[in-house]
């Protein structure tokens, strides 16, 4: 603790993605959260909001960042979008937690998002948080577009397969996520008495985040063509944190099971955030860090690859993946407080 | 009730598919439960056993069938194939809740469930038990193999696609499973602590359900080769009832959407206990209720259809179909007994 | 099924008491629900809102009530407060399940309800629909006033030590509710991640349901001075249905264990609905059911008795006591279509 | 982390007290796992039964304590109380999660345990571990027995009025905690589908955490006669960490509301883990956290305090006190290591 720290801000500190930005980077041995914004909550104590928040007795919710240079955005879309620009034109570097600058495609907004995007150009300069993948350009990036919770499970899960021509990609993706990932707003389905004891799939065939999976399984694949590759379904279940993909595509001829086995062990050897396992993982090996567990199944029989991923979406799904990629930026080491071990049981 | 009332017997009433057998028949306008076996409880009153079936006062659990001619099996597999040939030698009407007799194939029991069947000829002359589809000869059984619970989920929900030829006999089959479904034998993985705030797969590629839904999609299909045309991964979820089945399936060239949609509403148009929904259906929807909810998706950009079936495990996926089954073998109303309307919220 | 049927008309179908009183009267052999108002989705199918109330197809949501003369209100208090006034006028019969006509004092409205009673005159006109204590009054009644769902587990659990004279008059109730007695209602406190994995008390010392637990634990005692002889405190727990009420009073001096078990079974000898049992009773054994398990247990070594009462709070805390009563007032059999075992597991 | 480290073990890493210790351990600034036994699991490395112990790479379980000074004794009280002697024998500190050395009076083990105690001597050495009590007395010991969940979380709710005078001796305790607390062996009562959507009672007056409650209440009032003047029941429910304590005690004459606020908060002015609040504390707000929230609310009405406590019964009610003691009895910041934030939502 010797060291200098280093100011952060968090936008929008009020939602599930906010306050878990608060709860780490309590915690965090460099990063200290000097300024936290929250339009509705504007002027109360953090604590009075939320008590769990032991770490920032004294901090007050305020409107807009005024000095910190590192900014993390928790907004919705549309809000991010909006804010950003003048954020980066202000000089600051921003970790966005929202789908705003996920897509390189423009085109997709409409299509997906429903709106035009206010701010195109930016789209080419964000990099992909998916450190992972993009590990080298988010050091030096000055936008971070921090991918979706379904996303980052499903490609931590299928992108070694790809990458490695194990399998074709053509992928369906069957993801069960846990509420929490609808956010802090008040609906009907996720009010307690309706959510609980069901489970309900939701968005078939058009949830936001085929795109942003299409266009990382796109890009590994060495093709174009984007969504008609994958067909993703998201169901709600009964639990507060935690998603499972289970993904499904076709194994190559002639692909041996060992072979996969070898590419996801190479590809994850020196990743200080991904396991991999040879058993099914459960969501609660990874309540509350930034762990995700990866196990690829190959049948052999149906010629299938199943190919299974598990986070905290609000962890590696969000939050604890935006610190990642905020240490990468600010040259400290990846993994600088961020849990690995999740709470069991 | 004036008319008389046929005198049935419940076999192993102490699992959680024959104390649900005893909820339903506790209601039944003309079956009445004379005999309840348990070799666990044996002498004991049920109620003292299991408080809430407060119709049963008086009834104790037995150890073997004495009187009744008409016999629902609740016991596990190996138990309930030693058992059943006993019950038809003695003129007996079966109907069994295990898999003991779904799988026509006698070879198909090493591969799948590790045993040599006992009774291989009996499984020519058992009828599968999914009125949807075998009603005609239910009526005139004397053994009844009820369907798994996963199987009649996932076949409510795609044999009308295929049966009409609107898609290909390649089928990935996703299921989300409440915990009932395993039992009331103490496991580490239904421990309270381990399955909440959890979800995970298991039997990845080799869950006994896998040739079940095989034969019936390839005879619906009028193709063999079973197992190689079907992929199935189960999955726990944190709740007790239900259960969910996402299936895949490649549409057939120049199928259209509407298509889709009128092959489910005429397959199911007579049903009483199959509803055909275009909102994603709930499990709650089904919750202690008899019935199913089908609803097909047709997903025309990636050219996949993607239907689901919901049922309670418990009642479509166990008891309430046993007993289905059980009132057209009597030649009763099908609905007797039998509540369509879930229990929610 | 032969007699005629009574038409009968649900006010406020939309929200967990309405609806689960179309569950309930959609199995009723004598009761034949012709109208349903929900003033947020008039003009809707019952189905299109709810899908799992397939015996409702054909019927829409309405605004008011035209023509039964037997009328369900299920709406807030101070709504029923206002509406029923007229219904009694135009010679309805009226069983309302909100709390406007509970309490007969019209001066605990303000002091507790916040609110002047708008016609102070029904309130001694109104009986209190607990058949267990008030049975022939409701048999005559114009407006039956059904308990609340905390009243309901609580009295039922210590009105008999109370009328033998087997303790003090003072007594304290820890209540612990599923969430869906909070209503259909969008609030933080019932947003699925909020109250999953949580427990809290709320309205500690204020809750409205303190008046009326006083008023009848007073009458019973035969004593004045209401609500200075309860302490009230409801929690929260993560499941959807079920309460569960422990209640804390002094045993009097030289009161045996012997006298407390005796006074509760002959105080339910003959009751269809409440269950004595000598184990702690599960919420779980009246899922759906309209049953009330009660276990009394003298602590000798404190001199306490601990009095627990558990019930479904819709059912037999809401819709199925309301049937019960006007299944009474109907001179119908009093347990016509109310089921009397939960749904377990 | 330039300072030396101590190495510690923990004995039955395996249960969920021992689990937890591990998990909390796996960060701690100073303290560093050696060794770690489970009978059962030696010789298997710890992250094969326990993927989500990240940290313990390498690590494997053993069948017996070999170098480390201090250790953590996580073994059910009978193990715990045959082994600890040997522990202390061979120069070690120990600090006990058990209930083997907690009481004080030698009669309480065959009335309330069933068992004559093997070490009777060793009770008045013992120290009780709850610091915010036995602080000083904590740093000097050689072995400490730390509180239970229940009475760690009902003595820190009570404590305070008690000490003041405010309240009368007399204490209702109604305790609701989750699942976990009942440990990782199987059992009926803690089968998934017989605890989710339930909730009950147990040990109604026989509860083992009786005698321990009433000795500190007693040593606080300074009073003797122990058990008469405490009644306690706890319950389970549906929920996995987490216990709440609602305590009911009869305010004494004249007392102020203010007084009550003011006694809390000066009790607890400098306590890093307790905190008072005057809204209803959550136990969400404590998940995975050593954080005990307490609320005092006098019933002015009807003379009542009823004081709330909640904590995570793993970390304030188990590991999480077990290291604070080890923190102070190693002459550590007593925080090193344990986190105040919990895991919200």
């Amino acid at each position: 603790m010797s060291e200098a720290q280093i100011p952060v801000a968090v936008v929008n500190g009020s939602g599930y993605g906010g306050v878990e930005l608060l709860r780490l980077l309590g915690h965090h041995p460099r990063f200290r959260v000097t300024e936290v914004t929250a339009r509705s909550e504007a002027g109360k104590a953090v604590t009075a909001v939320f008590p769990h928040l032991a770490a920032y007795d004294g901090l007050r919710f305020g409107e807009r960042v005024r000095e910190a240079e590192m900014v993390f955005v928790a907004l919705p879309d549309d809000a991010s979008a909006e804010l950003i620009p003048t954020l980066l034109a202000e000089g600051r570097r921003v970790i966005d937690l929202s789908a705003a600058f996920r897509l390189r495609d423009p085109d997709a907004y409409p299509q997906w998002y429903g709106y035009a995007h206010p701010a195109p150009d930016l789209l080419t300069r964000a990099v992909y948080g998916l450190p992972e993948r993009y590990r080298s350009d988010i050091v030096h990036a000055q936008l971070v577009a921090c991918p979706g919770c379904y996303p980052t499970a499903s490609l931590l899960a299928v992108l070694p397969a790809l990458a490695a021509g194990l399998i074709e990609p053509s992928v369906i993706v069957d993801a069960k996520s846990g509420v929490s990932g609808a956010g802090r707003s008040l609906k009907l389905s996720t009010h307690y008495s309706e959510v609980n004891e069901d489970v309900s799939a939701y968005g078939i065939g058009r949830h936001r985040h085929t795109p942003e999976i299409a266009q990382e399984v796109c890009a590994t694949a060495g093709i174009t063509g984007a969504a008609t590759h994958v067909t993703f379904t998201p169901h709600l279940i009964p639990m507060t944190r935690g998603i499972l993909a289970t993904v499904y595509a076709p194994l190559r001829p002639g692909v041996r099971t060992a072979e996969i086995s070898e590419a996801y062990h190479a590809a994850y050897a020196d990743e200080p955030f991904v396991r991999v396992t040879a058993q099914p993982p459960h969501t609660k090996w990874t309540m509350g860090a930034n762990t995700c567990f990866v196990a690829p199944f190959p049948d052999e029989r149906a010629r299938q690859l199943i190919a299974i991923g598990v986070i905290d979406n609000l962890v590696k799904g969000a939050a604890g993946q935006a610190i990642q990629c905020a240490n990468l930026m600010a040259g400290l080491d990846e993994t600088a407080g961020l849990p690995r071990e999740g709470v069991y049981p």
